[in-house]
């Protein structure tokens, strides 16, 4: 039987990435996938499509904070967000790459994601981050050590390059085949996908996608 | 009793609000409220927070042609899109202001979105809304006339530039007291506020809206 993969992109700055994590692995497992989890860098996805991120738009920032908020307890869970929001994600992506954290790169992407969104320490601190691991059994050091590595910082860009030319523009993503899946909400439409009952008519989308465009939005005056 | 009230912002160029106004109205007649709604230009959003459209990032189009096909069919209506998109709504936006449909109001939203997104047809065409109201007993042309005022020109940027007053970001947004409620999947956020059963402590959240930022983004350098 050929493997099926399902691919995860996801930056730690984005709380909706930590509550698909939190479901992930067992969407896996059910489905009988083979998890490729890909950190990469939000700010570059936002400056490549020219996007603001939510905690960006005060408004949608307080917005944000109150849905984390309703959506844990709804889901059972503690939810504190990171000490410092937003903070500088790349040594926590780093040391979660699989060239660095290898056959323990989800355990490092467990043990940082709930050390940041659950127990609200900092994960942009790399002191921090040595700590968390260490206290989960992984020699935090050593792989901190890696992370100085100019290849380590080639393989984040390489991810986040990849993701763009794959069409990546939010986090988290997913893709399964050929199908991009953005956000904590698809988790029913994946499933539709792999049970072969994708409502999608890909003739029909395909036409749908070349539909005219009747304005360009700069055009439109109002009052 | 005093009435309780929930208001509705929406543009007819986001499917999103037309899956939530397919929902609103027994919504506010489950919990005793008072709808209030609001036609607003949602270029005019965007333009104030500096953000892009769905529709105007490419691969995020692809996927949200995907995803409302998915969403439609699992909840089982018809779904075909606008004849073109994105189109002008701003005659589309008139005509549904409460100054101009008065009554009718909520029978010209709801015939117009049902025009466009379940019928495909052009709602960017006066034309074409005339018709369409006036299939369902309205009269259209007259209310055509109505929207060529100046006065009701003012009523739509009145609406919009309120909404943007009200930290409005996004479509569809509902305001209960003074709680923002951003998109199609707050319906159960919302019975919860109304229920008086929201899980947010205001004390708790006003501390995270005032958390340190570690980072701005632009300083962030990948690799």
């Amino acid at each position: 039987m050929t493997r099926r993969y399902m691919d995860f992109y996801f930056d730690y700055l984005s709380p909706y990435a930590y509550f698909a994590w939190r479901k992930i692995r067992s969407f896996r497992d059910a489905h009988g996938l083979e998890l490729r989890t890909h950190p990469v860098v939000f700010g570059k996805l936002l400056d490549h499509w020219g996007q603001l991120g939510p905690a960006e738009v005060p408004p949608k920032r307080e917005w944000l904070i109150k849905y984390c908020a309703r959506y844990a307890h709804q889901h059972g869970f503690i939810f504190k967000g990171p000490q410092f929001h937003p903070f500088n994600s790349l040594s926590a992506l780093r040391l979660s790459l699989s060239e660095v954290s290898g056959q323990d790169q989800e355990k490092v992407v467990t043990e940082i994601f709930e050390a940041g969104w659950a127990e609200g320490r900092d994960i942009g601190d790399v002191r921090t981050l040595i700590s968390v691991l260490d206290s989960a059994g992984i020699d935090g050091a050593a792989l901190a050590e890696k992370i100085k590595e100019p290849t380590v910082k080639e393989q984040l860009k390489h991810e986040t390059d990849r993701a763009l030319q794959l069409g990546v523009f939010g986090i988290p993503t997913m893709i399964i085949d050929d199908q991009l899946f953005w956000g904590n909400d698809q988790f029913d439409h994946m499933s539709l996908y792999l049970e072969g009952s994708d409502p999608i008519n890909v003739e029909e989308m395909e036409k749908a996608m070349a539909r005219q465009r009747a304005i360009d939005r700069k055009k439109v005056k109002s009052g």
